[in-house]
């Protein structure tokens, strides 16, 4: 062999050694699960997330949660949309409701308002058909899914569970249409007919409804509760990419806790014992058997090895339901000390539980006092998927929270958050539910009242229940957020509720 | 460098190219497009399957699978079980219904015999809960199913359309459990609902059945008819594996052209115009929809630039339906030149079309005469798939016909095929249907009635449409046969039906 051709050989060899080791390490990414409550209100859980222990965290049972946040990072200011489909979609887009235009949860049937009837406004022209991944698809927010990006750069991804981004009819209906590669059990339903295996989930023949829950078949008559079925099936779906070192995303949305509040008998008898009324003991399984779900899901990564190179991240879509009935006890306690629960803007509907596990970047059991909101989701995955310069045609308005998993000391106070809801979710009208805005920076919180023109600051630092209205006593701070509000409303080009006497949207707050 | 360091790096360097692109070369085997109709008769296409031209090809309009046999290879001899749990299972397993006892069609419900009551007979213990791909059930045949063998050796598997391996509350009602990476609308059903989108295929809130087809509500209230949602959702699914160039099996099992026999209305008219009645009509339809699948597939391969390295196989589950009603005419003429149709061991029953093109290895607008049958699929699919040595825990009956598409002229005249069917479809018998086995080894055809112990012969190269029993004229032709059949079904350890005056298993054929 001539020396010129060992030389040329060499180099060959190396270039190929180089882009193929390039690619193995490429492949060697984080796995990502996303654990996605649904209606779980930021204290249902026996883990004392504000760092005090509350009369909520004693009514439940969540062993493997407080293990997780032991091994993580929690978010004691972690944010949703007040309701699930706005939430869901800025999950996946990136984008606050404000702007994508989804601010209400979506009928499963294409082309309805799901707003309540209101003498006062109409809604307006919000996108009711959700999300969709293609133009052309009449009110709906058009953008690039975070899980079509994820798949794009090499991550196999699952949904299992709840999807609701979308009616049926509409693209988006199927998670496979969302960047999926694949999908059980989700579709445009926002709650499961039934948990329970005797009721087939919903799909016993003649008393199926637009919330039968697709998929399960396997598990019909058994004795498997609809949360268990589903943990089932997702680490059944991993297997496949763990066998083959592939990274995978895997987007767990539980059916869990919403209605219909059904008992999970594997562990009812014990709140009933403690002395819960039945609706609460039921709702109180129900968040067991999340938990149980959490436990058997790190089980497994261990059992695999790959616990160390699993991002688990556990969160709810929005705060805890707090009408009674269906609940439980009396109206708009369920969250205490938060105030309200979903479909409200005051903190009981917007504030979630967010829990990071991440080997080797977060320090275990630290707290982030950080505020963030359900669109920092998407740009957080995808800087810890190592994703740069991804081809998204929306614009983001989430920001990376990878800065403050890397060091819980870091926050930022000048961060804007806002919260919009031009909607009418029930009659009649509650504290911040229905036709409300709110606005958060450092510890202010100011809150709108589209229907009155009201506005109310509170100081989250001194008081978290949002009980003490201080804009009276802050009026620079209140007219200065008040503003605020507008101009971002304003730039985010979000829609108003429409007056029926002038056919025209209320104006932005000034 | 040094001289011994370059020759370090060089070796080192040459063992990386020679494991990388042998990886590389693995996941370059043949893309695998089983392509299943569900109840097509053997010569129900305008194709001439036999070479001549019969009243049905006149009948129907399949212009793309004309093509497809054009480049590929057509066999005249291909077989089936005569009604599809039985051949659903053969395929996916390589084993006959005599040995692994689905001798029947799966109920949607576990634990129910399909049988009809009789008054002689009680059915058997055939396994009545299906497949499953693990031991524990109850009533099933285990076994190590084929697109596990190929998702295991690196192949994407995607399941896309009719299932039908097994019950509701058995593993197998999920594709998921069977080797399937991605299941699009298959579950425990033999049928769907209904093929229309305005009947959102069966699953409008209230008027559902076991037969609501799963996961396609991206098309309700739209205008795509069941086959063509599948066929969209067949190219959807296989888009990831081409795009990262990995092999793909995808088994699109087609609920055409099974009962409820809807009207396709982009055909339907056509058939109406050219005189068939308004069943045979819709039949028709349901048929050139299917012909369509297969031409917007071949065009997807061919845009896609795969067209080369794809094998695409077309066949069907069993023979044409020829109860009238539910088919338009009068009963047992809907196969002929073949008699009689589904649930018969009469060529009418079990013969199917098989058309394979296979660029580079069949040879273009072949006959082969061999035949086959269902069982054969799963070691012929692991030849192509260049998989030797599979973990298998059953014992494949079925033999490779891989030979026959390298070689259109290989055939193998020693060959025993045998059919078994001891339960009982329909009330009143039929000709072939209830309680019948038969056997074909070269042109020789024994039916044997296991009600009455009656046996047919019939020399297929003379008379295919099994009208004259040349038993008197070959005794010994017939009775070797039928010691054959007995020795079969004995070695097969097949199930007899349970006379109810004893108790007790019938006699094999002696």
């Amino acid at each position: 062999m001539k020396r010129i051709n060992k030389r040329a050989l060499i180099a060959f060899l190396s270039m190929w050694f180089i882009v193929t080791t390039a690619w193995a390490q490429q492949v060697s990414r984080p796995n990502i699960i996303f654990f996605l409550v649904d209606d779980l209100g930021w204290n249902d859980l026996s883990l004392p997330i504000s760092g005090n222990v509350t009369a909520n965290n004693k009514k439940y049972h969540t062993p493997h949660i407080e293990q997780l946040a032991k091994e993580g990072i929690v978010f004691t200011d972690a944010y949703t949309a007040p309701v699930c489909t706005p939430t869901r979609v800025s999950l996946i887009t990136g984008v606050n409701a404000a702007r994508h235009h989804v601010t209400n949860w979506t009928s499963p049937q294409k082309d309805r308002y799901t707003d309540a009837a209101d003498e006062q406004f109409d809604p307006p022209e919000w996108n009711i058909n959700g999300f969709s991944p293609e133009p052309g698809i009449a009110k709906t927010f058009v953008g690039t899914p975070l899980p079509a990006v994820l798949r794009d750069h090499g991550y196999f991804t699952i949904h299992v569970g709840k999807a609701h981004w979308g009616p049926r009819g509409t693209p988006s209906s199927s998670p496979n249409n969302v960047g999926f590669i694949v999908n059980i059990a989700g579709h445009a339903a926002g709650h499961p007919q039934s948990y329970l295996p005797e009721e087939e989930y919903g799909n016993i023949p003649g008393k199926g409804s637009f919330q039968s829950v697709p998929d399960l078949e396997p598990y019909y008559q058994t004795d498997v509760f609809l949360t268990d079925a589903l943990t089932r099936e997702a680490l059944k779906a991993i297997e496949y990419p763990v066998s083959r070192k592939q990274p995978f995303f895997l987007n767990l949305g539980h059916y869990a806790v919403h209605t219909p509040i059904m008992g999970d008998k594997k562990y009812l008898q014990k709140y009933l014992d403690a002395g819960l009324d039945s609706v609460e003991a039921r709702y109180a399984s129900l968040v067991e058997g999340v938990d149980k779900s959490v436990g058997d899901i790190l089980a497994y990564l261990k059992q695999k090895n790959i616990e160390k190179n699993t991002v688990f991240i556990f969160t709810s879509d929005n705060g805890g339901l707090s009408l009674a009935p269906p609940r439980g006890g009396e109206s708009f306690t369920h969250n205490l000390p938060l105030r309200v629960g979903k479909g409200s803007v005051y903190e009981g509907g917007i504030r979630v539980p967010l829990i990071v596990k991440y080997d080797g970047v977060v320090k275990q059991g630290t707290v982030s006092k950080n505020y963030v909101i359900a669109e920092d989701i998407f740009p957080t995955l995808l800087e810890i998927a190592g994703i740069r310069n991804a081809k998204v045609i929306q614009k983001v308005d989430g920001k990376s929270f990878v800065p403050s998993l890397r060091n819980a000391a870091v926050t930022d106070t000048n961060r804007v958050l806002i919260w919009h809801y031009p909607n009418k979710w029930r009659n009649p009208d509650g504290p911040g539910i229905n036709y409300h805005s709110a606005l958060r920076k450092d510890n202010w919180k100011l809150v709108y009242n589209q229907r009155t023109g009201e506005r109310y600051l509170y100081d989250l630092r001194q008081d978290i229940g949002e009980t003490t209205d201080v804009s009276g006593k802050y009026p620079a701070v209140a007219k200065s957020l008040s503003a605020l509000l507008g101009q971002t409303l304003a730039e985010y080009n979000a829609l108003m509720p429409v007056d029926k006497k002038t056919g025209r949207q209320l104006a932005y707050p000034e």
